[in-house]
């Protein structure tokens, strides 16, 4: 076993909150870091082991899925058996919240040790609480802190936090991890409409933080605010841009639009809400493409999503998580309904860790099926930012006449309206070969679609199909 | 001396962050809130000349602004002596931080050691910075945990925070309060349209908090959301609602209103956001009424307006605040123009404190005169909730023609237009007699005017005079 040299690496974690590595140092634990991979993953198998014993002493809803399933957590010997431990959804959590309120049966900490409550927005059907405890709260400001010094942030960094501070996780999250690395913290968030946007231009302004964090919608709009203010967005001096909540970051031409926009390093990261540390897939300064999987602080694995079995690296699959470090609602074997492609190989800053090339490029519900061809949104979203004449915002429509799919984009163009024919060609023909179907295209004039505050829902399917929430 | 007797009392603080009372402790340090004030008020001055020297040594702001006034912190032997100490004014915070940007030179730690940044909102005029150091933060919290102790709330609990996460340093006060409280806290945020307060009674609903923070603008707000949804607010469970940022929870008939349709005792506290533990001036679940002034945390002195010296007990005057444990931006004789009444009696509650029996009922700059006659809009709204078939808002409007003053207030009626003949008549007899002038009393559909999500702005002055920020 290796686990004895493995920086601060045990069950339920502590972490010296004193603890900060040299300033010049890459890494946070550089041992935990570089690790032969081989090595580190003999030590989560025997971690993944301890979760889940303490996850079944702790949890009716963990006992009764592995007793169903016929498994006890000491048959966990090998990656095989735990691939067979079966996944978690989001409905189970749901329902295991609306028979044990307020925080379901899979809460493994006492009333009294929970610290503070959050949430999904519950958009999309009934909202998920989130009890997190005391302890977990610190481990999770660890470890996001120790994801943000790989990003390039240090002590003393202004870190200015756009997105809104509510139920939502993310910001919280950034926030409690530069605080935790000695950053200085402008706790904006946003969304409040009303100016918001508008103040926040003047405060970026004024404070010149080093480091950003919001969704990708979310920093695309502040440029346009900026810009109709007459402020360069690269007068702001960011220097480390780094974004969750949706795939943008990743996506190679919305994180150019935004680096170009403010001169910015754009770092993509973020796994799910529950997931918390949702950084545990994140880029990092020394190989800023996709993301990271730092498997040792949640384990991910990359699953066919019919068998939940690990696909091959170089493989498209579904993220499924188990927390190897959280105890208040351990998530394990999480399928997040999200595909990504995985790898496995030398990464330029060092850590021997998988990758997403892509990032989290889509959910397996946000597949639209046109006449039998699977569109991601995210293919559409890509193409018009690099498209000339391109206003910034778009929606897609489907409909369906008999039995004839129909999809309609309608983007927003800068040009006059006696003036976009070559746009509306190249849209349109464009489109066909990047989906490989008929789309009709439309240009609109610019700034005819609302600019989320929050992420983006560009997508309205009107054929009346039932789909996942 | 006795400060040798009072718990953790030492500049600059450092608080035992393991300590709680006993939960049926009333008291968090029985010996620093129950002492005899002259001992305190001994320990005070001490204490005062103490800050001073640090400011005088680490500001140039201060050091300036005292040698030009001939004065130096050892002077400062007497309350009399410190009377003489010139107030500061936010325009000379403005003007610090517009020539040493962006804390201004009033700030005394290294930039290193700040761990937040939050601001005014600049409505009226340039934004203030306020950087607040590591330690001051948890000195905050655990001033402010001291405070919430008082008003009843205890580990475990369950606190809701419903003011926005921003700039504003309220909701942030409140919540890291809690968490020295070891409560659970939800720290929901809000304003931030979009539904969001219909989300709130959700949780509120589903979480049933014991404690309950926002502004009393938001929380009547939050009770018509949840009677238009049919639900009663009484069904939350609230217990402790405690409220600042507006003069509200004083205000005799909106502190009736919202523990009313909550059915949950009303705390009415706060001083500014410069003052952070703005908490400093808080009613306790003993003393109810006003809010008591914890004078170990801050000192607070009521002065005449003009010579910015102590007024008797019983006197009308207006607030003077010195922090006596910050050391980020130490505030020394901050004048809040705000106008109160303070007393000096027994407190059923067994603190030896001074308090403001009405709260904080105005400022100075809020004063509308009217034919000579002095009218705060605040005696309007007590007025108006007290008023049979009110709907809850009005506006206020200012005119002049000629040189004649006009004052017409238009009230939501929730009776039918053919119907209103009463409600007319009783408003425009019951002004004039509680303002002592003739007003103009327009009755108009209930909802007609926005509900303020944050502060309420209700008074619009269309005279152009010239009025102080």
């Amino acid at each position: 076993m290796t686990t004895g040299q493995m920086e601060e690496w045990r069950f339920p974690s502590h972490y010296n909150q004193d603890y900060l590595p040299e300033k010049d140092q890459p890494y946070w634990f550089p041992h935990r870091e570089t690790m032969d991979p081989q090595e580190r993953d003999a030590a989560v198998l025997v971690r993944l082991r301890e979760v889940m014993e303490y996850a079944y002493a702790h949890s009716g809803f963990y006992k009764n899925k592995w007793d169903q399933a016929g498994l006890k957590p000491a048959d966990i010997t090998s990656f095989e058996a735990f691939e067979q431990v079966p996944v978690v959804t989001k409905q189970e959590l749901r329902e295991s919240q609306a028979e044990h309120p307020p925080f379901g049966d899979y809460t493994c900490i006492d009333d009294a040790e929970i610290h503070h409550i959050h949430g999904t927005s519950g958009t999309t059907g009934m909202p998920t609480a989130f009890a997190l405890g005391r302890r977990d709260w610190q481990v999770i400001a660890d470890n996001q802190a120790r994801i943000l010094w790989g990003m390039g942030l240090r002590p003393g960094d202004t870190v200015f936090v756009a997105a809104l501070f509510s139920l939502y996780l993310g910001s919280w999250g950034a926030m409690t991890a530069a605080e935790r690395l000695g950053c200085k913290v402008l706790p904006f968030g946003a969304g409040a409409g009303g100016g918001m946007t508008a103040r926040a231009v003047t405060w970026l302004a004024r404070t010149k933080p080093r480091g950003f964090y919001a969704t990708p919608s979310y920093a695309l709009r502040l440029a346009e605010v900026a810009e109709a203010e007459k402020i360069d967005p690269r007068e702001f001096g960011l220097e480390v841009m780094f974004f969750s909540g949706e795939p943008g970051a990743s996506v190679p031409k919305v994180r150019d639009a935004i680096a170009n926009a403010f001169g910015a390093r754009v770092v993509d990261c973020g796994t799910m809400a529950e997931m918390t540390p949702f950084m545990s897939a994140a880029a990092t300064q020394g190989t800023p493409d996709g993301m990271l999987l730092w498997q040792d602080i949640v384990w991910h694995e990359v699953c066919d999503p019919q068998t939940f079995r690990r696909v091959p690296y170089g493989d498209e699959g579904t993220p499924v998580y188990t927390h190897l470090e959280r105890t208040s609602q351990p998530m394990i074997r999480l399928a997040s309904g999200d595909l990504t492609r995985w790898t496995m190989e030398d990464n330029p800053c060092g850590r021997t860790y998988p990758r997403l090339p892509e990032g989290v490029y889509g959910r397996i519900d946000d597949m639209i099926t046109i006449r039998g061809e699977n569109v991601y949104p995210i293919e559409i979203d890509n193409f018009l930012r690099g498209l000339d004449g391109y206003g910034g915002e778009h929606q897609v429509v489907v409909t369906r006449t008999g039995s004839m799919d129909e999809m309609t984009v309608r983007a927003e163009c800068r040009y006059p309206d006696g003036d976009r024919a070559d746009f509306a060609r190249a849209g349109r023909e464009g489109l066909q070969t990047v989906l490989g179907i008929r789309v009709t295209f439309e240009p609109v004039d610019a700034n005819s679609f609302t600019r989320a505050e929050h992420k983006s829902r560009r997508v309205d399917d009107q054929r009346g199909i039932a789909r996942n929430a």
